[in-house]
């Protein structure tokens, strides 16, 4: 396993760990003061500061993305509504392709209106359906542009109004039907979050292997957790291993950039911006 | 599929859905008054009124238990502390048998001290082995009583605190490891809040079989969700189709009491217990 403890060349930011402090261009300015070499950012910050503007700032400054935030939401009860998911996910594509992202993320989507608290039906059979077929028709045309896909299993607390791919295996099944020969245009973002869980974890990383494994996400899970969505911790500060999660990571091959996504409303959210990007890169020396 | 819409003759209260109201004396006599057959008490509720005065009631109303809650916790640091909770589990399994339960449900555990805040160690692995053997050693106990074990998985959000068993799949494989024979002493009780968003439920549903399958537990999953404890919801106000789920569980040859488990600080714990059950009711013929 990669030795952080000397340096922090292998740390990016997500900047959703940021988005309450500061505006893209200023956290990418910022990450480039501390010699933070990459960045995953999210769709919204980069369309606040401009798309172009933002590809010129990283070419300015050399940071270079470890991903990009996000694609998905394909479940829909509509042919229309379908249609502009796919669409939207067209337009992600090309967005990662113009940032040079090595993959566009997926958060594949729940029950349809869930998130707005209005679910339309409570068939996630059908809702994981229109995933496997979203996600294939949006391989489609990323692969024609060269942007990989990488999905996100994401914890089953949000299986009804975000992901209702929840497991690593989930997620792993669906590359091997969508894209048997693995070919590295389809594989996984791998959160400690979402799957530290999982009593198969280990044995699913393995089976994933260096052509699936296209993101590392690290933060902690608080003891207690108080909000499902805003009270992640910072790694070191909760109960997951990280360091073994990593190992088993690149036991499998993975020798990527190690990011760091954290949303925290009544912690790191609140705090300066500057500290909480120090504290990020002690932590990735010391707890990851 | 049993018909449920005309009475409620297999629906069980678990009393921890009136816990804040009423105590379980109270409880027992209101749902008799109800023509309600079947009841699931926890020992905390047990011992606040007298083990042997709630056998009495039972007795005098002709209620019956669907199952009692519960063992477990299982996991430690210490022999003491291993040992402790093997007595506990001991007292709790001829509690079980005085009431007449058809199951002791078991909430394993998850890492040490978590629950109280101040985790022991981050080490999911051992306190899944801790786990492992205390189900062996008190299922030792419980064969020589004549009470059967029913391991709840819970769902991956208590993974830290309350139960590091977290699928059926995991579940089962412990039940096939400790009971190759399949000899009814030990299963599972599959509760459809825990166990709802697995692509994998009925396929594992159908895997358990009659013989793992000990217990039934109905409640909702609410959108959006505003506390991981007790934000559950009444059947019918969620995004589960328990319909669904409570015919693979019969398709799988269980035929038992469908046991309505509800948390609810903020709605039904505030709510009058005759309405609460009520409602129960209602739902359980609509909604179940």
């Amino acid at each position: 396993m990669r030795d952080f403890s000397g340096d922090h060349r292998w740390l990016s930011i997500n900047t959703a760990t940021l988005r309450v402090q500061w505006p893209l261009d200023r956290i990418i300015d910022e990450c480039a003061q501390r010699g933070i070499r990459a960045i995953s950012p999210w769709r919204d910050q980069v369309a606040a500061v401009g798309l172009h503007v933002v590809a010129q700032r990283l070419r300015d400054t050399g940071i270079e993305l470890s991903g990009y935030c996000r694609g998905g939401m394909f479940p829909a009860t509509t042919p229309e509504a379908r249609q502009r998911a796919l669409a939207d996910n067209r337009r992600a594509v090309d967005e990662a392709k113009t940032l040079n992202a090595p993959c566009l993320v997926l958060v594949v989507g729940g029950l349809p209106g869930a998130l707005d608290g209005t679910p339309a039906h409570k068939n996630i059979a059908a809702a994981r359906s229109d995933v496997r077929d979203g996600i294939a028709a949006t391989l489609a045309y990323a692969r024609s542009v060269g942007v990989p896909l990488a999905i996100e299993p994401l914890h089953p607390m949000y299986a009804a109004d975000r992901a209702c791919v929840n497991t690593l295996e989930q997620a792993l099944d669906l590359c091997d039907e969508l894209d048997p020969e693995r070919s590295g245009a389809l594989g996984v973002a791998v959160d400690v979050y979402h799957v530290w869980w999982d009593p198969k974890l280990q044995a699913q990383i393995a089976r994933a292997g260096r052509p699936r494994l296209l993101a590392f996400h690290v933060c902690d899970w608080l003891v207690p957790t108080r909000d499902l969505l805003t009270d992640r911790g910072m790694m070191g500060d909760g109960v997951i291993d990280v360091p073994q999660i990593r190992r088993w990571m690149e036991d499998a091959g993975f020798s990527g950039y190690s990011e760091v996504e954290i949303f925290s409303s009544e912690n790191w959210w609140k705090r300066d911006g500057g500290e909480v990007l120090d504290v990020c890169i002690a932590r990735h020396r010391s707890a990851v």
